[in-house]
């Protein structure tokens, strides 16, 4: 499809730039993105600026804290063939979903210890990191892409970290964690202080961080209180889109944990008495508002709500106790993006 | 006009899809919304699909609590010719409004019992419902629109409804208040909990809910604590847009209850000592941020704002005690937003 | 550069109207940008319209509280060649910014008393006025304006005014704060009450606000608690950008304090100890989540957050004790806004 037929077929609407190594390129079509990776296969290794301080400073790797635990993760970054809408219909407005679906798309993979086998299939978001209070996440992470060839990285939102582990490609003042080439490997160590409780979001952060969060490279954190207990339904959805321009096909999907229209999406399960947590983060350049049918909840603050706003890479949680059986829609509140796929069941038992 | 002068005027630039039965429509021109209402004027009632325990079950039909009430409301949803600007003129830039400006809207409007005939001309929003934690809003529906021909529905935010009352087309699992056809009539339900307090939209969740929604199907709901007094000056606003491709106007006007500019908008009145509460619900694709000259206000978390964020269906409330007299601008923040016609007077005598 | 040059450049994407004088103008290139300038000159002084009493209501000029100041600042508006990224540089992406970055601006300069001399360089923002609960801020304001031609006003948030001090071009409704004509005063008298404790924008409120404010006409206003102490860290950013159908530059830039990219926008530096205050405010069309790496902070409802929204003239707080040496990326999340320069650095000492 070249760029003409792109722009006819409504890609090119949220063009974008991406600025890697030398470059500023315009995003409005498959060539354009060819082109930014490209640039971002080329890019040298950071040779590391030392004349601040700041940037010459060395960092203890830090330990768990009295009580605590070591949480440790293997996860490799790949690409995959992902079909947006493996269901090929729409459960919700009762159709079959034409032309094609299917991407390449860039995501987290979890593996057993040492990266001895995958822990099966490849997910959008990647595997959920969960810690309590006291405890580090250390993550093993493998570049294992072999197609793009280009250095990605694992940034982490709420947790804390010293810059070797920011996983930030920063130009001439990236440390080791910011840039992991093809083929290598980098240990991520992240600390969950009583700052980090929440729900976050992890995903790519390397020189061509935009595509590649774009395509797929996110996934999420957990940090509760020291010995909380888990809600007893509890369930990430990233609120995100596949532009034509970056994904090749006609069309834009909005899409809920990389699927799209119900049916494709997560189908969320809860039965009367239950305490449920939906956290829902926006992932893409979009704002969104989430809604569940027959369902509202406190925010943060207190007030009752059930249609917060949330931007990119925010989180809200929808947390309540389950009272009201039936099968109900959650979507996005903006019309665009439900229609265009960012819709899915939540189904309760009576 | 066709679609090359349309995209000229500036229209096309929020080109939305439509889902509906069969197809998907991306809406750039008036001749795509004549395609997604013939579509949706087409579409069979959904035969109810009952192969989930949880499409089959039953509910009752709530009463009020103990000292509750019923609340009971005859609605009709029909389209009428609606002027944006009936003044002509926008006070605030001091101009005369040229071109067109009258649109077939798609309104709900109050009847008296059994609909007997119409209270006071059609309005958007529709009526405002109003209950106290305890009641039951019961809401009489009648689909009396001759000309488009397609199924409405009633779906409420934030009281509390079982799925039979959900007011959501939902394919083959709709229920009975997801398909409202032409010269039918639903009875909802919806119950006011303690939960629901607040003030909340309605608006068209039918098969073609994007489009009617946009044509003006939407409302508010009120839900007070049993016995709390109402403010003694209440206002709710909607900040919505009536995009080109869907009036057929060769512009884009932003609007306030459907009607764009200063002195066509509402203009509210308060004197000094009034408790006075604005709602300002968010009822398009856009997000907003709501101003009002001279005021500030406490938001839920008891943080000092004058200029919150508010998404689409999302409900903020600028609560405060009247005591600045002047002639005053209230207006959303985004400056496109506010020079199409998003705008109007709030008055305080002194 | 023409109009088709502009919009294949990718100016004209995020075109706006201006309503101005008699006179909707499409903004799509520098010709439309001349064209809403040129009415703006043209505006005649508003006559005044007193058919209304609260129009002809006079109103008291404001005093300190017991125990409060005057805070008296003068402030003149004046057009300055501005250059968006002066060091040349993307420290983040570690590249040559290719390509004209020098634009007519539109700014507040603080000058000393009497308007003898103008207090440093012109900047963007303008100058930040401080005041606590109690005191009157004072503001002679002079527009210096020799190129334009336009009147142009303060209108400011949060901090109490009456109709005279609103500082906004209301057509037959102006009072004399909004419309100050070229080479005239205006005085403003604002109120530091006790709701107005918080961080605001002030910005320009007159006939052709839209286009002024986008070209620089904003600054910030902060009111304290009486006697409450600076933070030791106290950094102001405003997220905005240039349209390149403003700009007359041939991109768009996202910017930070009229600055794009790492190494031109503000370098935050602080070090272990410190309490940091960094109040974060949206001033264009567009909304944005504001992200600090290594950092995480309490909103106003308690909840932690390392990323939330802001939207066009709100104000959002990160408000935290320094705790993480090293060197930090700040920047928007909204991917197309940092990759178009809307970030930088914080730098914490070891």
């Amino acid at each position: 499809m070249d760029r003409r037929a792109f722009l006819s077929a409504g890609g090119g609407a949220a063009a974008f730039l991406c600025t890697i190594g030398g470059e500023t390129v315009r995003v409005r079509s498959p060539r354009d993105v060819a082109r930014v990776d490209a640039a971002a296969a080329a890019l040298p290794r950071p040779a590391g600026a030392r004349t601040d301080p700041i940037d010459r400073a060395q960092f203890p790797t830090p330990e768990p804290q009295p009580g605590g635990r070591r949480r440790e993760y293997w996860i490799g970054a790949r690409t995959v063939r992902w079909n947006i809408a493996p269901a090929g219909r729409d459960e919700w407005m009762q159709r079959r979903l034409p032309g094609p679906r299917t991407i390449l798309a860039f995501v987290y993979q979890a593996f057993s210890a040492g990266f001895a086998h995958p822990i099966g299939p490849a997910s959008m978001p990647g595997p959920t990191l969960t810690a309590e209070v006291g405890d580090v996440i250390v993550v093993h992470f493998s570049n294992l892409e072999r197609r793009l060839r280009q250095a990605v990285t694992m940034h982490a939102h709420g947790v804390r970290y010293n810059p070797e582990y920011d996983g930030a490609y920063l130009g001439d003042f990236t440390r080791a964690g910011g840039f992991v080439a093809p083929d290598e490997e980098f240990t991520y160590v992240w600390e969950a202080t009583p700052e980090s409780v929440g729900v976050w979001p992890y995903h790519d952060h390397g020189p061509n961080h935009t595509l590649n969060a774009i395509r797929g490279l996110f996934g999420a954190v957990i940090v509760r209180e020291k010995g909380a207990p888990a809600p007893d339904v509890e369930q990430v959805l990233f609120l995100h889109s596949f532009p034509p321009e970056v994904s090749g096909l006609p069309r834009l999907f909005h899409c809920v944990n990389g699927r799209s229209y119900a049916g494709n999406t997560p189908t969320i399960r809860a039965r009367p008495g239950q305490r449920v947590a939906i956290h829902v983060i926006g992932t893409d350049q979009n704002f969104h508002t989430f809604h569940i049918h027959g369902h509202r909840w406190h925010d943060a603050s207190g007030a009752l709500v059930d249609c917060p706003t949330l931007g990119p890479n925010e989180t809200i949680t929808a947390s309540f106790v389950e009272d009201n059986p039936g099968r109900w829609l959650y979507h996005c509140h903006v019309y665009t993006h439900q229609d265009a796929g960012m819709a899915g069941w939540y189904l309760v038992e009576q």
